[in-house]
């Protein structure tokens, strides 16, 4: 039959523990959520739903088509030049996902003959775009200015450095002002994932580039998602108005594609509003993840100093960290658990969100909880 | 400077005639839509909006992670019991759009050494899928079973022919019995895009694998859009359990995005528990195309015959599509205008679609603006 190898390989994800499974939550869980991307506390805030809900009601459940054809609505537009404003980026565009707007930068910016430099920490949607651009890529070591630089002096033509501003595993943040100059002694642009910087990082969470002093530059584009600090669904590129039409003209997962749901888009409007009114959000969420890495390596335990929201906590094995995740499930402590394959060093970690609406208690429940479930090494 | 070449590139656009902007929509329009793809008339039904409203307020304006983490809700379990159940398979997994969809299964169903039998008309998602995967790609003639069973032929291991059921720009349906019958003598997979089948063909708009006998078959998989005929947005995956949990362990388009809003899959579930209560929508929405087409080449124009919703009207030349489709608007009519290069023949064409909740009178209003309108050949 044409599917029986899916038995087998089904067998080998269980043999090796690797087995995943969904998990469906209820809509009140009594769980603390360390797990989510929520950075800011904002995707059940009454604004926020409410801006969801208003615009369903006013524009529809669904934008009917393409951004190109009867798929873009004044609230777009709206969300377009107010995510641009406040992230200090000339122009954007809003595609239905982080995963799609990386796609889209990435495809669209590159061509046979561009080299594109990618750091080996990239989230997975730059490297899937990176796959289905017809460019080369070439994979540097993660966060080293000086790899890259190495790779473009040996290349002839255009070329793009690709990064995560803040990598999703270990939430250790890019150096990018030295990219940026080892992209510029090239003429290369560089493409930025802020996925995990904006609301956290930057004047008022105005994101990692703002913060770099970057931002509005004419070489360089970044990505976002409005999936995590701004509480909802939907993905942007921001950059010069120049590359955003190139996009609309050329970019195959914006293209044919459905356009974001105006609930999704009036959820991330209001989601922006509230956190220019209430800068002080982003400060707190850098607050709590130091706050519960300083009080898990004061216990002895091993984690990466973060440099934004994300917190990884190291574990012995995979079994470890599947067990360790388990546990702190059973006493009420949501954990994310990250192993192989989806950590490209085959180190298998706990991966811990911060969330600017935690209340110091929380913290040190939460702190006390990782700490009593911890594997004995 | 490193997008300098942007601006050849759009000169090169301008010179052919060929620049794509964006047209932002007011929420009330006065225009008559058949450029959408609303099939059904459910994106605005008011059942419909306010189950995308309620899903905000219950569980939050994002779904703050990866299915595989924070983003599964019971909302999701729920949509995807339903969809399984009206289409007739066995399991489904719902991603964030239909795009993303077609990526999942492509890139999981298929591996080094798999054989990838496409047809030259897919849908852009179906071919970036085949792009993104580790396959070799043969795209065959449009809607040519024999030369699937050829191609099939010649290959040794696993394959997987994959086909759009509906196509998009033409409108015309894929011979899905014959195509299932030429997988089968070599134990190859069919994977089928049911984007514009469902809510449009099929007993009471369960799809075109449905009207094929085909659904809920071992070595069937179909997709779907909720964007279209149920109003919303996303996408799922439809097919026997064991490729759902494959999928879920494997896809990388469903592993490292954001689970679906809340809203897109409360207004989705709406649409459909509205659909199985009015049967009659599917009916109608093919009865207004079949009588478009009738106006249309009663008229003198070249129009395909519809096998679903979508009218294909042949224009003849790119410059007289636009002007076609421009003059149509300023008469009140959206229409949509496809052309080179997003036509795969070349050959452009004004593309119609239909929607169940026409009136009479609206037909003959979009007929005869159509055919007042029509380049003089
Ligand atoms: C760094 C990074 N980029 C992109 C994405 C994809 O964004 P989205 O979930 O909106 O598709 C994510 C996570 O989902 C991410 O962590
Ligand atoms: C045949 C077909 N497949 C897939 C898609 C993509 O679905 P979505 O818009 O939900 O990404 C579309 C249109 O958008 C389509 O026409």
């Amino acid at each position: 039959m044409a599917f029986d190898w899916i038995d087998a390989a089904g067998a080998a994800r269980r043999r090796a523990g690797l087995v995943r499974t969904l998990r469906p939550r209820p809509a009140d869980s009594a769980l603390l959520d360390l797990a989510g991307n929520d950075y800011l506390g904002l995707a059940r805030h009454p604004e926020v739903t409410q801006g969801a809900a208003e615009a369903a009601g006013r524009w529809g459940a669904g934008a009917t088509g393409s951004r190109l054809v009867t798929g873009s609505t004044e609230l777009h537009a709206q969300l377009e030049r107010e995510l641009a404003e406040f992230c200090g980026f000339e122009a954007a565009l809003v595609l239905s996902s982080g995963y799609t707007a990386n796609l889209a930068a990435v495809t669209a910016l590159t061509a046979a003959g561009t080299l594109v430099v990618s750091d080996a920490g990239n989230h997975a949607s730059l490297i899937d775009g990176c796959r289905l651009s017809r460019a080369r890529t070439e994979v540097v070591p993660h966060a080293d200015p000086a790899a890259v630089r190495t790779a473009l002096a040996g290349h002839h033509g255009r070329a793009l450095a690709v990064t995560d501003s803040v990598f999703s595993v270990d939430g250790d943040a890019a150096p990018l002002p030295a990219l940026a100059d080892a992209c510029r002694t090239r003429d290369a642009a560089l493409l930025v994932d802020d996925a995990h910087g904006l609301g956290v990082l930057g004047d008022g969470g105005r994101g990692a580039l703002r913060a770099a002093g970057l931002a509005g530059d004419a070489d360089v584009v970044a990505t976002v998602t409005l999936s995590k600090s701004l509480g909802s669904q939907g993905g942007a590129v921001l950059g010069p108005a120049r590359v955003v039409e190139h996009l609309v003209n050329t970019a195959r997962s914006f293209i044919f594609d459905t356009g974001l749901a105006p609930a999704a888009a009036g959820g991330a409007l209001a989601a922006l509003r509230l956190l220019r009114r209430e800068p002080h959000r982003p400060a707190r969420v850098r607050e709590v993840a130091r706050d519960l890495h300083a009080r898990l390596t004061a216990a002895g335990l091993t984690a990466v100093r973060p440099d934004a929201a994300v917190i990884s906590v190291r574990a012995p094995s995979p079994e470890a960290a599947v067990r360790w995740a388990a546990d702190c499930r059973a006493a009420g402590l949501a954990v994310g658990c990250f192993r192989p394959p989806s950590v490209p060093d085959g180190i298998s970690r706990l991966r811990l969100t911060a969330r600017a609406d935690l209340t110091d208690t929380q913290i040190a429940t939460a702190a006390r909880t990782i700490v009593a479930t911890a594997p004995v090494v």
